[in-house]
């Protein structure tokens, strides 16, 4: 039973009134929140030179030195959250799954998860094993105070995908080829990654943060009758599992413009879109739900005047919902330059 | 100006009455016509043995070689058309923009096309390059009688994402930040690729091709609006362009279910639906137009009987339609047991 301690960002109030917090619950804070998906990382030089003789996976377990990665674009760009720095298949890994990262092309698993028996063998995870999350996670929140830490966790489908194909892959092929030709096996396996992520982020809570994002990066191979029937119940079984800790969740998969509805169906209260889908239209597809989005990343990359027309139209498009945290449609594209994302939290703190 | 020769299939009637071309026209043919995107290549040991020290440009480029690939897999599976074995980036090659295919990864271009400057440079195409194309598609036409060839061509916005980002890419931001960043290049790219393409297509017709297929691999990186404003208008200038020479056209993306209505708008008589989105529900978006798809390459890899009951599903969805022209998703993965294709075509000639 995961609980809260006394001094918990949630429970002392430090972070309640956090422009984050306080768009998660619906309100209008006097300067939309922003935040960038993937703020922690390669695009900025001062974490290429922590990085430069770390492997990815050593980085993320190693407490001080992710605590250091995760507030760095905190104290570069002024944004209104840290997200914790990990990878998604870090709950495995703890689990004691063989799996590394290869640079350029992602994580990698020593055996791919392909039959019965090889869900069958997957091993559990235990609490203990999650220490250093914690102990990263509270870092970061004794360091940051009243600004919020936002715990991560890799969907279902999408953790399941890189276990089934063994690493990254176009359209999941294998992972929804097992979907179908054996349902069993394919819900024991998103029952396993929906507990070893939920454990993932109740340490997180448990370590100081005041929000998670659940993020469905494979989502948009999916039909919506696949979705629904396939994915959606083991993402909803991770949001209910978290819900009693209190931290607002946020949900956020790439290609769901045609079953956003289900994807809020699966119990977060904000909404995250990607840059596909203007966010008046979301707004129309789960009325009621604070949304999250949507500047394009390619837009990064144009000229000022460009991109701040475009921060506009999102902006303006993000008043039909019931509140806006502002983010990209996608994660920091590596290559940015770090100084466009400062310019953009200035843009968003002062508009109107 | 391309003509039709006398003895040119959509000139002598060889191919009018081929269900294909009934479907096409929106008729219902005695049985469902059906192909399969990519249907030749890497799936058949038989082209596997013709290619082993062929690279894949100088195979396209052989008028004997190419044709006896564009027809390996009629003779086997029995299908009810071929599809020139080609590639997107063919036009650009016969233009002289360097490019080659490297194992694994996809189109490779010597010199990503990245500024005004780098536009202006693209060659033009020259029809007498364009020999081999007309040679190749003239044996297999020749060979076929009256089973028709399809022609092959890469839609602008995903030959122009190859030239801009120098290979294949997630998402396409650098050749999406330049649609934005500058609008007239963009549009002298796209014009460029558009064009290239229409010449393709016409010598591909003017061999003896019945019917082209305009394939717009990446388009699913755009929303709505982008597509509609920087997108449209050159599949349409292709379109149009082939348009008098009479063969009918089928317009195929990955991920358009969010805007098929714009898709239809380009000009084709068929439109072709990817796995994600039913093809009842496609009918309603694109009413009056034979639609083309939508089984799902995932599930190529279940037990018959899940392959088999998905297939009468799309069946019996495709009847909302028109006409259907049955065919996968998307294109067949490499590693597919070509058995299971064949009986597919089996199973689709037997039903109501």
């Amino acid at each position: 039973m995961v609980t809260l301690a006394p001094d918990h960002p949630l429970r002392d109030g430090r972070t309640v009134d956090a422009p984050l917090l306080r768009a998660a619950r619906g309100d209008r804070p006097a300067h939309r929140p922003v935040w960038f998906m993937r703020q922690a990382g390669r695009s900025l030089p001062e974490y290429r030179e922590l990085r430069r003789n770390v492997a990815m996976l050593d980085a993320c377990l190693d407490p001080a030195l992710a605590a250091e990665i995760t507030l760095q674009p905190v104290r570069r760009h002024g944004v209104d959250a840290a997200v914790f720095f990990s990878d998604i298949v870090v709950p495995p890994l703890l689990a004691g799954v063989g799996v590394r990262i290869v640079e350029g092309r992602g994580p990698v698993f020593d055996r791919p998860v392909r039959t019965r028996d090889d869900v069958r063998a997957l091993p559990p995870l235990h609490a203990d094993a999650l220490q250093p999350i914690r102990e990263t996670v509270g870092i970061v929140a004794a360091e940051l105070g009243d600004v919020p830490v936002i715990g991560f966790g890799g969907a279902p489908f999408t953790l399941a995908s890189y276990l089934v194909e063994g690493g990254p892959s176009k359209d999941q092929q294998r992972a929804r080829a097992m979907m179908h030709a054996d349902p069993e096996a394919w819900s024991a396996l998103m029952t396993w990654c929906a507990d070893v992520t939920t454990a993932f982020l109740q340490s997180q809570i448990a370590g100081g943060a005041s929000v998670v994002q659940l993020f469905d990066s494979w989502a948009g191979s999916l039909s919506r009758a696949d979705y629904e029937r396939s994915v959606l119940p083991f993402s909803q079984r991770i949001l209910t599992a978290v819900e009693p800790l209190g931290a607002p969740r946020i949900h956020f998969g790439l290609g769901t413009a045609g079953f956003l509805d289900l994807v809020a169906d699966a119990g977060a209260e904000v909404i995250g879109v990607d840059w596909r889908l203007p966010l008046d239209e979301a707004a129309r597809l789960v009325p009621g739900h604070p949304l999250q989005g949507n500047i394009d990343t390619a837009l990064l990359a144009a000229p000022r005047e460009v991109l701040h027309a475009h921060v506009a139209d999102v902006l303006r498009r993000g008043d039909a919902a019931p509140a806006h945290i502002v983010n990209l449609g996608h994660g920091v594209p590596p290559d940015t330059d770090p100084g466009v994302l400062t310019d953009l939290v200035e843009v968003v703190h002062a508009a109107e």
